[in-house]
């Protein structure tokens, strides 16, 4: 529910018309009843939790502030082209693999697993949301709207550095670096496309891919500690998942 | 904290420039900080709240909820110049009076106050939001920006009907119904000069004042059942001050 109401108001701020297959939110009802809806899933989701306990209240409070500072803090970065790997990197263990692992520590909590296994599971859900949104991120760059059911470009439109641009950036000579520049402070709406030659010479999506899948793998190797069962099997094809995927 | 988040999202929905007398989040920041801001004040609030235990977070969950159905419900009838004062009153309840309900409601309970002044404080807390927001929609109409210390006229620009409005309409004669209407729905942002001569000549600010009054009474004889104490003796201002106001 956390993860919807921040959809909701990202697709208000970036006036997404599409998400699922389907008219966001704000293409329907309009910015005021998104924000608004947002709003409520957010409080609503706190409103659930409270009929658990404190604890969960107390993990969701802390791991939504942490969302929610990954945000902003990608914001105050929008434009800045130096931004390094590392910048990225923190960015998006905060605005997404906070919450992918707040929700496996939960997960693990409540079915009384022991401190090692929950651990263990916050783990695996931190480098499953790490290898989750560089995936992501190389599909904004890459992927089809047809195909993942959602407006792409939208990244690199408004300036945010992601780490295939990182890449490609800090790989440029300094003529390429020049124009990629160009390119990404023009106004125009067409950054994407102007990009997509600089990225298919370069080894930019590949080096990207391969840190989702080092995640992937990271992620993978915390479930060694889980005796073997269906739930594992699905947490394990979660990992492949996450990053083979064009939706 | 709460109150503040939803300030803030206010802010970008009315497009606000002022508040307190100071610059809005949303003019000093932009729109996407505002709303990000927004969204970690009420997330934080419930973290914060779960300090205390899961009731606290509850209580919370359930009026702030109630505060967005509230604000979905006055969005949806924007433009209804058709709004009766039962659904206004009943709008406000939710989006201004639950909060206040609910603020006093958790004061009495960590005091430690017995259930029957637990309710007592918690209707208190109702009727003094009641007659606080009677009191704001009346300033957003014949307030002065500079005193208020913040942006004005955003109701009637967009067609929020509030109860000086709702009186005014219900009083009017046919003619001066049809002059309304077309102030109402004029594209330009002049609404709030057009209708004072309309205000002034009806008894639609001193309808409103008295509603504002009763609700201020109501709420000051809840208090009878608190013994005499400083405490009592703030609540009671409280209750002048939010009627008598001109910021």
């Amino acid at each position: 529910m956390i993860h919807t109401a921040t959809l909701v108001h990202d697709d208000v701020l970036d006036n997404a018309r599409v998400r699922r297959h389907k008219a966001t939110v704000n293409a329907g009802w309009g910015n005021e009843s998104s924000v608004l809806l947002g709003d409520f899933l957010f409080t609503h989701a706190f409103h659930l939790a409270s009929t658990v306990d404190a604890r969960a209240c107390r993990l969701i409070g802390e791991a939504t502030n942490r969302v929610c500072e990954g945000e902003l803090q990608q914001i105050s970065e929008r434009g800045n082209l130096s931004l390094t790997e590392e910048a990225y990197l923190d960015i998006i263990d905060g605005k997404t693999a906070e919450l992918t692992a707040c929700c496996c520590r939960l997960g693990a909590i409540y079915s009384g697993a022991p401190p090692i296994l929950v651990e263990g599971l916050a783990r695996y859900g931190r480098f499953l949301g790490m290898a989750f949104q560089i995936a992501d991120d190389l599909l904004d760059l890459v992927g089809e709207e047809q195909t993942t059911g959602k407006s792409l470009g939208t990244d690199v439109e408004q300036q945010k550095m992601t780490l295939p641009l990182i890449r490609l950036l800090r790989t440029s000579d300094v003529e390429v670096h020049s124009r990629l520049q160009q390119i990404l402070a023009d106004a125009d709406n067409h950054k994407r496309e102007k990009l997509q030659p600089y990225l298919a010479e370069s080894d930019a999506l590949t080096y990207a891919r391969e840190r989702a899948e080092e995640y992937s793998t990271r992620a993978r190797r915390e479930l060694a500690s889980l005796p073997t069962s269906q739930c594992r099997d699905i947490l394990e094809a979660l990992t492949e998942q996450v990053i083979h995927r064009s939706c």
